[in-house]
């Protein structure tokens, strides 16, 4: 059974961004991604520093180091600061190459 | 692009406590949280070793690491005796300071 | 409050896999299992190189390295061919012994 490394790119935001969101992150590299709906609070950027309860996503993206790179830095410089977002990153073990 | 460690602490817990827990989180010194409804089996706490199969929710909260005791000993002390409740802590790399 | 090592065994495939996939886990010495409604895109094995936008399930086990090699090998075998499938194991701190 082989596995290699990979980052798992895990982006929690408004609901509303689902469908560009997506869109640009096959534009950014991304070979797959998986959505979730969820809820929760949190600080929602400038707009309002405030509490804010709402309909979330939260999106899963597998990839090489350079594409979660390239994601990282497209989401802070077109969502972060206008949305309720928040990204973190992960290193993972992956079965088999070629799969995503 | 900046990003710091973080520890992404997972709740895997009964639906019902939903309301209690999340306000707990709070109280706790969660700036935030993320819930996702799930469903699983797993063993039941003391009050029934056996299988259950039911509503799970999957809390989670990112938080510094004295933040993630906190909520450890919390809900071990409060919850993981009576409830299914499974808590798992991971490091993750989070995208900017100050936006959660 | 004491922590111990556990693999996190993170299966994300089509939905209509829940019943069987589940079952089998529990066969192969999981004693608890998560699973959560998503949605995503990705390739879907040899049967269709292409792109897939399907209902999808993220099914969860924690449990010890021997078990998750025991997944991983099984689901490598059995599923990764022909469904939509991607697998990564993550390592995680899990709050209190003998409760999963």
């Amino acid at each position: 059974m082989g596995t290699f490394q990979a980052k798992l790119v895990t982006i929690i935001t408004e609901a509303l961004l689902e469908q560009e969101l997506t869109q640009r992150l096959v534009e950014l590299g991304a070979t797959g991604y998986t959505v979730s709906d969820a809820r929760g609070k949190g600080h929602r950027g400038v707009r309002d520093a405030g509490w804010e309860h709402g309909a979330n996503i939260r999106v899963e993206v597998l990839c090489d180091e350079e594409t979660a790179n390239h994601i990282a830095a497209f989401v802070v410089e077109n969502y972060y600061r206008d949305y309720a977002m928040v990204v973190f990153i992960d290193t993972v073990e992956v079965l088999r190459e070629n799969r995503f």
